[in-house]
Parts: structure tokens; C-alpha cells; sequence
């Protein structure tokens, strides 16, 4: 079986089969020799170019190690270093990246919908790594993958997502993704950073946490954007930790076996407290480790190569 | 037959055999599989540093992929993240790069002789990507490159250069090489933009668009700098554009079969009309993609490799 | 025999033993074709983090290079385009790289201890690539190596460090390094660029350049660093250079076959006379070239690969 799709730019039009054989694939770079990847040849002579548009260590450079591990090779651009300073457009530019050949374009843009416009103009596969507040699909991804490795069933599994739901993209993408596999998905924080219509999608909203994570198997903690307080959507750091931080003792209200998400990087004593992301309940490291394997998942059938 | 230089500084001393022999390299890596340029272990263990004083996505990313399809070590390093801030000079700088045992050094800076002064300090190939407003001659040669692959001969033909020749090194080294090469070359633009004493390459000047445009077989347009509109050369870009800015209608005037190059990026609406920019005349892109070819070419007669 | 650490943090606690085995290791990589270092499979499959949280061509590259002769794959990352401008932790940062299989870290940081700090926390070996002023090990290993490539023996041998000793993280490495291995060290330099203490090394000060000088073997001339003038450790340039820059007359002060050192970028005419670094006293473009060696054998004892 394989991936029909020359992209990858949204969790909302995969099927159930299309994500289960993302997480296979990938299972099959970690199963080689157990917890390590091996680098394999399967994308050797191939290109893949990262084209952020918005810094990202994590991301770029787990899509760098992927591509890496497969043994394609990699450009990474930036547009503080490219010709966007000097008015090209995106699709130009994209246009002037698949010319030379590259395969698989990953993009970072801060617009939503930039990967889709991008995807329609070149014959290169497009990989979404965050288009503004859209979809950030491959992080979701991993956080499935990461759940499925936990043992956890998906079907009425109960999952709280916590904090700037409205503006992230991450949330977005697992809402998609855990509705679709029929997962429990309840959504907490203040009014200020709910989105409006996801009742649609069937996720239900709490503004008080405590309530929210009653009996949850998965917590899912979102990054507080101390860069962009501006927006002002909290009135201040300490309130927010107080009322939406992950604390060792609300832990205790979900499921004993629940375990604690995070996309990072963490802000310690603001969304989560330290005792809390270096528990053992915590897999914020593993998904970090599973991203690299979902990623050579995408790579490898996106390319064809399969 | 071998390129029996140590650098590629400019194409004002190449002959007429040596500019062949690197189309022709170029070609034989295109050969191998009709479109696609597979990679190949011609440069295995060699390094390539991408040494770029000036900010250039495409430039810098068409050397990397060459040097990796040919399975050569590539390091880019740009000022900012360099000791240039810590005021070395720029042979000192080179001199640090070579003794690390740097094959070949890829120059991009903003004086021109930056690169001649370079090779001439180290015992690595050096190849000018572009010094000030002197040359930069693997644009050039990817130009001929595509001209040729279109089936055009250069003997006779007539090829017209609009907008800024006297700032432009990409205009500096098309007109040496076709000269050269036994091509006509118009120049056409506002008199701000022309250069001194061209007439002596056999380069004629035109100040009216229209009139240089008619029966040519080649139109290279220059890319207006907007970024450098301090310079006041032009009163706006509206006027510009109405009097230099390549359309559909302008187009009619060349020969019925004549293509349209950019060395990019392009400034849609400015210096050509996004409708000529995207026609089956435009070979915009076929430039971008013959520039990791040429590249290649190059970067393996210079390794000696061959 | 192999190195029995996880990390390389500081030389101080290096035996003569450990030191000589790496200053070998370094030697296998030469010798394999003389001057040439050739690229090797040794850690193929095997990824090498540059954290860097300072700018540094130099430096950064050598560890590049070094990784890439070895067939390891590299990954760069710098502060600016990480989430370090997000507020994350250098310990959760460096987690994040763990997780994603880093096998070495090289940590450069402008806090002294970082690179200690950071090796309690990961599994990953980690080299220090210099923590503030506190120690660059790699810098004094390659100087030690090159030392000895002339021929020189430490026992006995009279080193004259000179400059900015009290900031210099390159010559409290060479410190402790050449005191061990018997070496006498003479500091030269103003009482405001003296560390405190340093006698007990065995190290003896001087505020005379002249008589500093007299006999000695090996001249270290330390970079005066220009970008940090506000601190005003000095009256003027123009002065520095006069009391303790290196010029053609003072070489002839020391011994007859001394050799000149210099951790590059040079400030020509200020700590260092163009005639001196150009001379064939100076060995500064071996040590850059030994630098790759060096930090070969360093990645491949600490892979464990041997």
C-alpha cells in the first residue's frame, strides 16, 4: 500500500488507512535495530530543501536528521539569506527550488495556507512544516505516533488539549487527527484562546482545567508564546501559570497512566512545571525522537521510493 | 581536452574552446539520464566552501547542489556568522579556508577584483560567483548554456541586454562571451544605465526599447535592483516599466521564435510582465535548472578530476 | 588504548596519556597519505550537533570538516534561528538535540562551565568548543600538535604566552596543558589582561614583551579583541601595539629556531606584525590545518568507533 498523495499539508483530508500507514512506515525505520535509526540509502541522489520562512531548530533540524538518516541530500534556506529580501515571490522562488531539481520542498511560512498555494504550483511534493495558525501536520503525526507507542488505543481515548488552542497549529492538526480516529478531544483554556466552531469537529471546550483533565489518558500541553504577549490574550504570565499550568499534584487528576505531551520548547513554571516534564509520565523527549522517525516515514513515501 | 586554469575568475580571457569544453562537461552530466542529473562520485573526499559576502539564495544553492551531485563536501559560511566581524582580511580569511584543506572556494563579495586577489593568494581553485560590478561568470555561462540547448547557434545572433548594464556583472560577462562567440549584442536602456565605452566590444547602445528589440533572437532582461533605488538612476519604476519593462505586445517585435532569459529573481510587473515571465518564450527556468549543470561542469574541469 | 571519557571539557584534568593519545589519533589521519587528510568511513552513520551560541567561522568549520572526513553527518545550529530566542533552557535545548540521536556535541558558549553543565545532562558526548573564559581544549590540543610537528619537545620547553591572558580561554587551556607536560610558560602582557593565581601553575608573569621573550621556543601571540575594546583594558591600540604587538625585531629576541603561534583571526599590525605572520617563523596556517586532524581524532576517540 501506498501514500496516493504528491503532499502533505493537512491532516483534515487524510484517511484513518493514509495516518496508520504514516506511523507503520515509520515504525519500520525504528524497528531495524530497535531504538536506533540506522541510515539507510533509500533516498540517496535525491534533494530535499528546507525553506523556512520562521526560525525553528526543532523542526528544521529533525527534518535535516530524516532526510539525512535517508541519505538524500539536504538545502536548507532561510529568507534572511535568500532573494525574498529582494521581492521574489514565494511561488517564484519555489519554482526557482524545484528547477534545480529538488524533490520534496519542506515550507515554514508564517501565512496560513502558504503550503497549499506553494503545492499547486510545483510538480515538486510539498511537506507543510507550519503555515501560520493552519496546520502543522508532521508535529501531530508524531504525537499519534508517540500515543501508539504508549500502548494507548485511540478509539474513545480521552485527550485534553491545554492552553492557546486558537492560534496553534499543532492543535489544530491533532484535532483533526484524534477526531478522526475517534478519539475523546476536550479543549481547555481561557475564552481568549478557544477558536470559534470546533463543537463541529466534536471536540468540547473547558475553561477550567482541573475539570478538563477528569480522567484523561493524554494531556497535551501548549507552548504560551511569551514572544508574542503582545497580543495580550492573558493578563499576565503568573495568572496563566497559576490557573493553566501543569503541576505535579493536577496531574493526579487524570487517568493514573496518563501521560504528559508537549511540542516544545517548554516554558518550566509557565505552561508546565519542571517537576512535571522531567516525570516519568512525561514523553515530551520521545516525541522529539519519533519526529525524526515520522519524518523519514513522510520523506521516504512522499518520494516514490517505496 | 582539459580547462588548463586554476580558476574561473572571468570570462573576459576564456577562448572560444574553452567555453565549449565547459558546456560540453555540462552537458555530459545532463547526458546520463536525459533530464535529470543523477548524482556521481566524481568529487568524492574533495570540499567545496561557499565563501558569499552578499546574500544569495539561488547563487549559493545551484553551487551546493552541484557539489553535492557531484559527492563533494560542501561548507557554507556567510560573514555574519564569520570572523569578517572580528576585522580579518579577506585573504587572511581565505588563507584560514584553504589550509583546511578547501579544494575549490566559491566567492561572492561586493568588490570587484575580490576574487582575482584571492586567487592569486591561494593555492585552491577559486571561482567568482560574482564581485561587485565586474563579472560573474558561471551566469553567464549557464545564459550561453541555455541558448545553446535551444538550438541556436551563436555565430550571427542577435541577442539584446535591457535595463542596468553598467551595474550588472551578469551583463559584464554575457558580453565578453558572446562577443566572443560571434554574436550581435544590442544594450538597451535609459543612458544612467549604460556603460562607458562598450562600444569597443562590438556592444552597440539603444535608447528605445522597441527599436532594439526588433528581429533579435535572444532578450536577456536585467533585473531592475529595487532594493538599490537610492541610486536614483530611474525618476519611479512606474516609468520604468512603461518604457523598459518587457510584455507580450514588446515580445511580437523580436524574431517569431526568440526566447526570453532573466537571471533572477524577477520583478513581476516591473521589468517583465508576469505574462511573459510564465509564456513558452520564457526560459527562466530552464536557466535555474542549467545552472547546477554548468556548475557542475565547472566545479569538476577545475578539481582536475578529470 | 582509548580515551576513557564520555566528554571533552577542559584539559586540566587530562593525564599526558590521554593528551599524547589524542595528539596520535590526530597523527593516524594524516598519515594515511601524508599531507592529505582523505575522507574515511570511521563514523558513518553517526550525527555531530554544532550548538554554537557564538559566532565563529574557525572554529566551527574545523569541527565540520573534521566530522565530514570521518563520513558522519553534521548539523549546524546557531542561536539565532533556535529556540533559544523562545526562552527554552540550554539544558532542555540540548535534550531535544540528544533525543534526536545526537551521538557529540560541540558546544561553544559564552558562559564558562556551559560545556560542563550541558555533560551532566545528556548522554551525548560533548566537546567544549570554548565556554566563556574559561577553557577551548580543542584549540590548546591543536597547538600542542603542532608544536610537536616541529619537532620540539615539551619537557623543558620555554613557551611565551602573550596579550589578553586574563580573557583568554585558549591560553588558560594551553596553560594547563603545557605546565603538565613540563613545559615552562612565561605570560607577557599589561597588569590588566594578568589572571590571579597563575603562578601556582607554575606559569611567571612578565610586563616586559622584550624580556619576556629572550629564549624562548614557542611565541603565542593571543588576538587583541577589538569588538570588546569598551572595556578599556587598554590606553589605545596604537599603544598595545606598541608595548606588546610582535614584530621582526623582537622574534630575534627568542630562540633562533622559535616558532610564532596564533589562535587566528590575526589583527594585523596590531598583536601581530604582517611581516611576522607572513614569515617562516609562523606556523598559524598549521595550526588551522591541524585543527582538522585534531578534532578528527577527538570525534573518533569519543564516538567510541575504536
Amino acid at each position: 500500500m501506498s501514500l496516493k498523495r504528491k503532499d502533505l499539508l493537512s491532516l483534515a483530508p487524510l484517511s484513518v488507512e493514509e495516518i496508520t500507514l504514516i506511523l507503520d512506515t515509520a515504525d519500520s525505520f525504528k524497528e531495524v535495530t530497535g531504538r536506533e535509526i540506522k541510515k539507510v540509502p533509500a533516498l540517496r541522489g535525491r534533494t530535499v530543501v528546507n525553506l523556512f520562512f520562521e526560525p525553528s531548530t526543532r523542526t528544521r533540524t529533525s527534518f535535516e536528521l530524516a532526510a539525512k538518516r535517508l541519505s538524500a541530500d539536504v538545502i536548507n534556506f532561510s529568507p534572511s539569506s535568500s532573494s525574498v529580501v529582494k521581492g521574489e515571490t514565494l511561488l517564484d522562488t519555489a519554482r526557482n527550488i524545484e528547477a534545480m531539481q529538488a524533490d520534496i520542498i519542506v515550507l515554514r511560512h508564517p501565512s496560513a495556507g502558504a503550503a497549499e498555494a506553494l503545492a499547486r504550483g510545483v510538480k515538486s511534493s510539498v511537506i507543510n512544516a507550519g503555515d501560520g495558525w493552519h496546520e502543522h501536520p508532521t508535529q501531530a503525526l508524531l504525537d499519534l505516533y508517540t500515543i501508539r507507542q504508549r500502548g494507548l488505543s485511540f478509539e474513545g481515548l480521552k485527550v485534553a488539549i491545554v492552553g492557546d488552542v486558537a492560534h496553534s497549529r499543532v492543535a489544530r492538526s491533532n484535532i483533526y487527527a484524534l477526531s478522526k480516529l475517534g478519539a475523546e478531544v476536550r479543549l481547555i483554556g481561557p475564552p481568549t484562546m478557544m477558536p470559534w466552531g470546533v463543537e463541529r469537529l466534536g471536540a468540547r471546550v473547558y475553561r477550567n482545567l482541573d475539570e478538563g483533565l477528569a480522567g484523561v489518558q493524554v494531556i497535551m500541553m501548549l507552548r504560551l508564546q511569551l514572544e508574542r504577549q503582545g497580543r495580550a490574550l492573558f493578563p499576565t504570565i503568573r495568572e496563566y501559570a497559576r490557573l493553566f499550568g501543569l503541576t505535579g499534584e493536577r496531574v493526579k487528576l487524570a487517568d493514573p497512566g496518563a501521560i504528559v505531551m508537549h511540542p516544545g520548547p517548554i516554558n518550566r513554571g509557565v505552561e508546565i512545571a519542571p517537576e512535571v516534564a522531567d516525570s516519568l509520565s512525561s514523553v515530551i523527549l520521545d516525541q522529539v525522537a519519533n519526529g525524526v522517525a515520522v519524518r523519514m516515514g513522510i520523506l521516504y513515501l512522499l518520494s516514490g521510493a517505496n
